[in-house]
């Protein structure tokens, strides 16, 4: 898990060179057609990058987006009409079969179909319309790393191919915004330490850095066996913060931008509850690098005004995918290889 | 939250009646400019009955739902394109600002909107073109019961307004299938003594009841401080199934029909991790009432072939209220008045 933590930047410098043909063909393919909704379909980690997807799309380009529930295609056999809707399935695999289901189905109605996979000859590939393909090398560890920030990759060249403000030399940054956050190793292997005997953890994002909360909680999950739960601070303050407590560390994504008031009052709330919280940010967020317990980043990504967590997503949950990795090794668990889990899940 | 619990098949009997000339006029309505997307806006409890909304307007109505990410609009400043859409607010208060301000951005673009609040005098029945009010009276315990019942019951008249297979009749048979749920309370404070000291717990649901999972986990998260995790059958499988074990209990939502096959599969696994597993049930399923610890809620509600859950998830709920409301108790805590937690929330 730990090697292809680090693979990261390569593959992401490799993903986007191999990519920028596909997402101008589809550029075009969408100024011809553009659509009125944009319908993403995903399970498990690649969930996650959906939900990235959605805060990115909308923000870029306003075209209302819905992440889609199979199971209304494929246990309750719904007809959604879906004809002027881009569809995309997200899937590390490409053999997610439900996922599939949604594409095939909205391909029958007429909707134009992206898939955003890791194998050039999956189902997903063959059936799609257009193939957004990460080339992050074949993932070993069942917790996926590597993938997940390939397929937030994926979705900033599909906001490009509808119309983002943001340039393909804007991308060109983020291998090395990686690189950047893989530089705090030696902290995070003394940080890891002292969560030795973390049971449970509540993880804390929003807006662009929302899908990190949940993919960060998952890699606490599925590598540690740690009880993670994950909130936007706007949905912890409605009902969960009940539970918060000293003894329950709550990590926060702390991108500075639009995001941080809500943030930061959600940090002193939950310093009057004196709960144990970390940080993970960057040198341009001056108030939480001044946090006690924090990760701060040395990164300066490129920047659109009031769009300052623009670029922060990728090197923001690769700390906490090294924290997860370190944190498998303390408690003597195996990362790659989790108890009840496989590689490849076909949902009924 | 007790007395507020058993007083809800008197105000779900209130709301429908009170509620069919404002669900017949929103037909009309909505017959005149049907929408090609509708967009739901919500915040804890009431996102939840949105969750529910999202499975039972698509199923019914075919029409693509989305649920909105609020911050899109308050803190990004995004101008998502919600012409053609419905656009609906779910709200007990009435006031919570970021879900009013997603409604009233998309009432400047020509949307339709629909308020579903318990307050006749609120901001967001003010600002909504049309009000599906809960008549569920005053609620003062801080953890919503009746008011989530009430936001579920409105989601059907709005799914009857726009269309569904089901008549206004079949949802009369609802107030009886809520005091049907009811009679379960002897067995359910038996079963809270056993949860006396569960520090944390996972829900599991699907479909139609997928969105009851996330309220039960946020009843035990808010009134007895239980870090309860809630998922769908088949995001279980995709990593977070690695951390559930023996001291790990599962509630499970196995209603007949659709999902029972999938939950099926779930149950066989959690039985191979030696899982401690609870379902809520009914008579019609066979094969879920021959698990060892259940609740078989005593109902044959009206079907359609196929969709033998549709009328499932008001009479599901309610013992899981019960249980949170007696496991508090148990636990010596005040459900009332969970710490840090004020019943209206203000989102930035």
């Amino acid at each position: 898990m730990l090697a292809e933590i680090l693979e990261q930047p390569a593959a992401l410098a490799r993903t986007l060179k191999a990519q920028i043909p596909a997402a101008k063909k589809l550029q075009r393919a969408l100024a011809a057609k553009r659509p009125s909704l944009i319908v993403l379909a995903a399970r498990g980690t690649s969930d996650n990058a959906a939900q990235f997807a959605r805060y990115l799309l909308e923000i870029e380009t306003g075209i209302p987006v819905s992440l889609a529930a199979p199971s209304i295609n494929t246990l309750y056999g719904a007809q959604v009409n879906l004809s002027n809707a881009l569809v995309v399935a997200i899937s590390q695999s490409g053999e997610s079969t439900d996922t599939n289901f949604v594409l095939e189905r909205a391909k029958e109605q007429g909707a134009m179909t992206v898939g955003i996979t890791n194998e050039a000859d999956s189902t997903l590939a063959k059936l799609a319309d257009h193939v957004l393909l990460v080339r992050a090398g074949k993932e070993r560890s069942v917790a996926a790393t590597k993938t997940y920030t390939g397929q937030l990759l994926s979705v900033y060249l599909l906001a490009y191919a509808l119309g983002s403000r943001f340039s393909l030399e804007n991308l060109e940054r983020i291998p090395d915004l990686a690189a950047a956050a893989l530089t705090l190793e030696p902290e995070i292997t003394t940080l890891a330490a002292r969560y030795s005997f973390m049971n449970h953890a509540v993880v804390v994002g929003r807006g662009l850095n929302y899908s990190n909360a949940f993919e960060l909680a998952l890699k606490l999950m599925e590598t540690c066996y740690v009880v993670a739960e994950r909130f936007s601070s706007a949905d912890l303050l409605h009902g969960p913060i009940a539970m918060v407590e000293a003894a329950f560390p709550v990590f926060l994504f702390a991108p500075p931008g639009p995001t941080w008031p809500s943030l930061s009052t959600m940090l002193e709330k939950l310093d009057s509850l004196s709960a144990d919280v970390f940080v993970i940010t960057d040198p341009r967020n001056k108030e939480a690098a001044s946090v006690r317990r924090r990760l701060v980043i040395p990164i300066k990504p490129p920047v659109s005004k009031g769009l300052e967590d623009l670029f922060t997503p990728i090197p923001y949950i690769i700390p906490g995918q090294m924290l997860a990795a370190k944190l498998a090794a303390e408690k003597g668990l195996n990362p790659d290889a989790p108890r009840a889990l496989s590689k490849v899940t076909r949902t009924l």
